[in-house]
């Protein structure tokens, strides 16, 4: 039998004890040392562990900083909305049903089933003059605690209007009308929508046809796989956008840039609506005020869009807008959004002031059933410069 | 910017391809070729990898076979509460308050708030003379999800009692009570019903006191540390004993041994009480039919205990009995489930049939919010044999 090493007395660590290198069993610990992770621990020993890979590119696809196995092939999933917005938006969608800022950010929303978004997505596809039947995303259990309560008292079963992802369904819906052809099949590949949305992705990301590989998502639209800085890059783009269309040359922008520079605005607007209360987009978004935009991705994809800061002297950093983008190899949601705050802090974005207001999601307490504090996280990874 | 390198068309993988090696993208998996992972996948794109790591023994602390990392230091949780009770057992508390097999079990169990586990949690606090509010475990919502919609629909906060660990904790109540010491403080590392658990432990792994590292569970109580062998053997010995415990040297057993076999027979033969309606402990356990007892423990941590076949020769096999520790690296629950029924297909455990009925949990299916299937999971490891 092979034996723990450690020398420690019977006694059990104390359980708000940080993991410092002497509490640390060593033991399987050098088998990851290699990868970029996060670590759980309990009273000072490794729970779990888990692999990031991130890609900081800028607007030009310049690829700026590192993390892990940072080209991964991943499925973007959610993260992948606002470029599906930005489809929907080409088309005409918004100007033809009166779709305002704050009906652009549900198009790009995994939301919590609030009823702000219910009710929005509801006159949303009213507009389109469809009924909720044409949707074929289903329901499921609000992200929203108190909603999905007050829905079990009631023995309520939700529908498609009620999905997270409803606000991008009723925005295909209203792009297929708008191309005039059939709504009933929106969601599957060959339909024209699908095939405006494949073509803005590639554009967006950089990427040929054949490189973008496509599969079904949780809500059954299709989704897109791409290397990590492709993802960073369509992010980079919705950021720089954004800095165009407030600067010098925005009277001059080409269709694309405004219609990309509007969803960036949209989303840090309306961040309560791309997210919901106590979640991380929203919780993110709303001290950055306009400079930062953020997206999940189901099973830990996550992608950011960074303007640049207003004085970059000031800020200590100089750089125009960034793209981010962030996998948690196993797809743990919690790791994955104290790793983007990591990464935020690391490469210095936005003020201390409100990166430290954003701490709990970065360092998570792990809170036992009699509310001890019984653990925490540990980042051990740095970003790698390219240059 | 790095581009993918598989070539495909932009058709989306139909969902329910299976992953071939012409379908898995290449990009990043080879990092992690050296580790023995299970993979999901998602119309063939793998989305998320997780490391699996295991310890095959005997009843004597030999090494049988190998998964990853075997030596990993992992924090047993749940996995311990068969040897939590023996201690319980050892002190006499079941002889004491009249506890049966039946309640053997629950004190072993992570139960799902069923009824049938609050009822017997409350009879057997009622037996010591004690109240609920010593109990010190804090309550939580049910695993079982028809009684948490029940709870939230009469506004019910559970309280210790309903605490999936509220067996193990009136067991200790019990056990506190039969030492004729305090009750109140039978959490505390220093009381002596945790130090009894502290040296069944370390007798039971092999380990000395300054082998085992303990901290606070989940639930409030201290939990042990220990390579993953040290579980296996704890599992193998509980196995064994249950064999002795029917064999021919069965009336001249020590009293260990003795509780060791009843503690196995208990969880064997009441597993719907050790776990619940549809979680993965009990749906293990039935078809298995005794031969086997599975134990959870948090974070994707869990062992098996294995008797010997009736007839080695006719199950193709040669082994006494085995214990089986297992740990997902990252904590998930459904990689470790499918995790520990690959390993149980390899190692040749049981029929064919018995395997093949608990299928659905070996390779959960990924289904949509539209009821669509969308990927699964595949296992990328072989146990190593040793010898």
């Amino acid at each position: 039998m092979v034996h723990a090493t450690e020398d420690t007395n019977a006694k059990p660590q104390d359980a708000t004890t940080p993991l410092t290198q002497s509490t640390v069993i060593k033991d399987g610990a050098d088998s990851f040392s290699k990868n970029d992770v996060v670590i759980s621990y309990r009273g000072g020993i490794i729970e779990n562990r888990h692999n990031v890979h991130a890609a900081i590119v800028d607007a030009s696809g310049k690829l700026l900083y590192t993390i892990g196995d940072y080209q991964r092939m991943t499925l973007a999933r959610s993260s992948t909305k606002p470029i599906q917005t930005l489809a929907i938006l080409e088309i005409g969608a918004a100007e033809r049903f009166d779709y305002d800022d704050a009906d652009v950010a549900l198009m790009c929303a995994s939301h919590s089933s609030e009823p702000r978004h219910i009710e929005r997505a509801q006159a949303m596809l009213g507009k389109t003059g469809e009924k909720e039947r044409v949707l074929t995303c289903g329901g499921h259990p609000a992200q929203n605690a108190a909603v999905n309560r007050a829905w079990i008292k009631e023995d309520f079963a939700p529908t498609a209007i009620y999905n997270n992802c409803s606000g991008k369904h009723v925005g295909m819906v209203a792009g297929a009308v708008c191309l005039g052809v059939t709504t009933h099949d929106y969601y599957l590949h060959e339909h024209p929508m699908q095939q405006r949305v494949y073509r803005a992705v590639e554009d967006v990301s950089g990427l040929t046809k054949k490189e973008v590989l496509w599969t079904v998502d949780g809500c059954n639209l299709p989704t897109p796989a791409m290397p990590l800085p492709n993802l960073a890059l369509m992010f980079a783009r919705l950021a720089d956008a954004a800095d165009l269309s407030d600067g010098p040359s925005k009277e001059t922008l080409d269709q694309r840039t405004r219609h990309l520079a509007r969803i960036h605005k949209c989303m840090a607007s309306y961040s309560g609506l791309v997210a919901g209360e106590g979640r991380f987009d929203t919780a993110l978004m709303t001290p950055y005020n306009g400079q930062v935009v953020g997206k999940i991705g189901a099973d830990a994809c996550y992608a950011v869009a960074v303007r640049a800061p207003p004085d970059a002297d000031l800020a200590g950093v100089n750089h125009g807008a960034i793209g981010i983008a962030v996998k948690v190899e196993d797809g743990n949601l919690d790791v994955l959004y104290a790793a983007v705050m990591e990464i935020l802090e690391q490469l210095n974005i936005g003020s201390s002031e409100v990166r430290q207001s954003l701490d709990g999601w970065r360092y998570p307490k792990i809170v036992n059933t009699a509310g001890v504090v019984t653990g925490g996280y540990k980042h051990c990874f740095k970003i790698r410069s390219v240059v």
